[in-house]
């Protein structure tokens, strides 16, 4: 490391940013002023672009996390007589149930492995056990295993069966391919400091234009209200309650930079790379990944915990931290584990660097893997 | 201006920060990091101690904007069959209203024009009116026309008829005294872009813990959950879903400027200068404040509007911009008016230039006030 520089974060946002980036929020910007609110309108802009949105589909920003995002969609979207069907693999698929839950909003769960992605049958067989079935909510890339859940031909059950489907894709927006223009989504929902490598503080909702102008008066929450945020910022430009200026002045920066780069399959393939060459290092290293090949997204990698009886989480995370890098710890409801993310703005050395640094790591606390 | 530099900002939040609060943003922190939730305990030990609230009270952060923050405390702390009392003069007053009516929280409306405080009077007049009320909503400082309400006559009745007291300290909190100590308070919320001159994202509810403590369950939202981040909070030191990690640490840095300023004395005598000059220069140039002297609080002062026919706030706006000022729009419902802030991370030499940039914009509009 730089001397005075800070460890580098391989966890799934916040994550690590460009010096670009961080740089952009050196500015201060009014809520009320134009120069401010064209940055938002190009932001949005470009959000909807990057999942081939066009005219029919609009962004809404939404203040706060990600989560704050996913209910807004969910409280904003939802009628009150729906019932939206959960495929259920992992923790934020079980936050999506509890949205729900608390929102009382009638909803079915999937439950299933957390290495087991669902598929567009098994969807398929819930609308024919359960006709009131009306919604979907489906999390694109479980962030809990890293588990990729296939998008693609759950939109294409949901358009033939005529259901809505709400996607949470926080950790796959801008990383991997999402393209409305198959149909099938209704509303997408991301963050800004996951994949497009911005610094976290907003989430943002992609939807389908005709669904939202017709969900007035239909939200739970004055804060959380997507229409209400939509319709004020169309009218004003400005948004609704004080936006995070310097968080959205970062992802403009930030995204002048997915651009620069080439876009989603560019940052795809840096972050394909990052997860290959991870997976390939740790195993040399004897640690073995969660999931199988197939179903592991290129975002968060989870490992099996060594063996060792002296395995703690805490102290590998210390020592891999004084190397220079910063770990997530696992979150998964059986067996020990970790998880090294791939996702940030940092290169392939880093993923060469941070496999060295947990073999040094691992020497050090005299543990076997 | 110095050239390169942005205009600086005269409104209530986002306001202007110092350079040392915005390079506290050029770090990249993990949430799951020690370093990070020493942090946020810290800004949070802080908070309560600005107020006085020592070890009856506790600080929970909420991401989002102050009107998030608003909503989760009454989400989260109001029980079902409750009924609020808010005394409604300005948009703020206004929004909590909205904020009940939509969490379905039954509530009482005590209108009021916009320059005239409540008096603790009517309060108790108003109880003795609505046996059914159990709750005030307070807005603390409407920013709408700057106006300040008379928080400890107000807390003392509500101590004395048993009514919990939730108040809107949006645009005080730092800046005006408030000593929890005296009882009567219940809540007080605030954010980090007003008086402590942090940037926007964040806003922030001190909370008698043991009402806090009683509220498990009852919140109406997941992410707005008061009670769920505080429980989330204490037993594992790391925010309940990702923080706005940047905004977390520009605060820290706001707050160590505030305490070297010598807290909120200090802060509020520096704004109490800048709001007497503002007032005392632009009735020299013809400007007539909205509000009398003893109903004016030191944050944001409402003006009227030249009466000149030509008269428009956008071409004022840009030609105030242009010699380096960003200045707001009015909020009143009746009148024309426009705002100048008091706030920020500003000395009281740029009060004497906004006030001569001012003249200088009328004189080129061709304006007589």
């Amino acid at each position: 490391m730089i001397l005075g520089n800070d460890p580098v974060l391989l966890t799934p946002g916040p994550l690590t940013t460009s010096p670009a980036t961080r740089q952009a929020m050196l500015r201060d910007w009014g809520s009320w002023d134009a120069a401010f609110n064209r940055i938002t309108q190009s932001v949005c802009a470009d959000l909807v672009d990057i999942v081939h949105g066009g005219q029919a589909y609009v962004c809404v920003p939404m203040q706060g996390s990600g989560t704050f995002a996913v209910e807004a969609a969910l409280g904003s979207l939802v009628p009150a007589d729906a019932c939206v069907l959960v495929a259920n693999n992992g923790a934020y698929c079980e936050r999506m149930l509890r949205i729900l839950e608390r929102l009382g909003i009638a909803h079915v769960a999937l439950p299933l492995a957390e290495d087991q992605p669902v598929s567009a049958d098994m969807i398929e067989a819930a609308f024919a056990r359960e006709a009131r079935i009306t919604h979907v909510g489906l999390v694109h890339l479980e962030t809990s295993a890293g588990l990729l859940n296939p998008l693609d031909q759950i939109a294409a059950v949901c358009l033939r069966q005529g259901k809505r489907l709400i996607v949470d894709a926080m950790s796959s927006f801008g990383a991997l391919p999402i393209d409305l223009r198959l149909g099938g989504i209704d509303a997408l929902v991301s963050a800004s400091g996951k994949c497009l490598e911005g610094v976290p503080g907003l989430g943002f909702v992609i939807v389908r234009r005709a669904l939202l102008e017709a969900s007035g008066g239909r939200a739970r929450s004055l804060a959380l209200d997507l229409y209400d945020q939509y319709q004020y910022m169309r009218e004003t430009t400005r948004w609704r309650f004080t936006p995070p200026t310097h968080v959205v002045a970062a992802l403009r920066a930030a995204l002048d930079q997915f651009q620069a780069e080439g876009g989603q399959p560019a940052r795809g393939a840096r972050y394909e790379q990052h997860c290959a060459v991870l997976v390939r290092e740790m195993r040399r290293l004897g640690f073995v990944p969660f999931l199988p090949p197939e179903h592991q997204a290129p975002a968060i990698v989870t490992f099996h915990a060594p063996r060792d009886p002296a395995w703690q989480f805490d102290a590998f995370y210390q020592a891999v931290r004084a190397e220079g890098y910063v770990l997530y710890p696992g979150k998964l409801t059986r067996g020990e584990t970790f998880r090294v993310g791939c996702i940030g703005a940092i290169d392939v050395n880093e993923i060469h660097n941070v496999v060295a640094a947990i073999g040094r790591a691992i020497d050090t606390l005299g543990w076997r893997v």
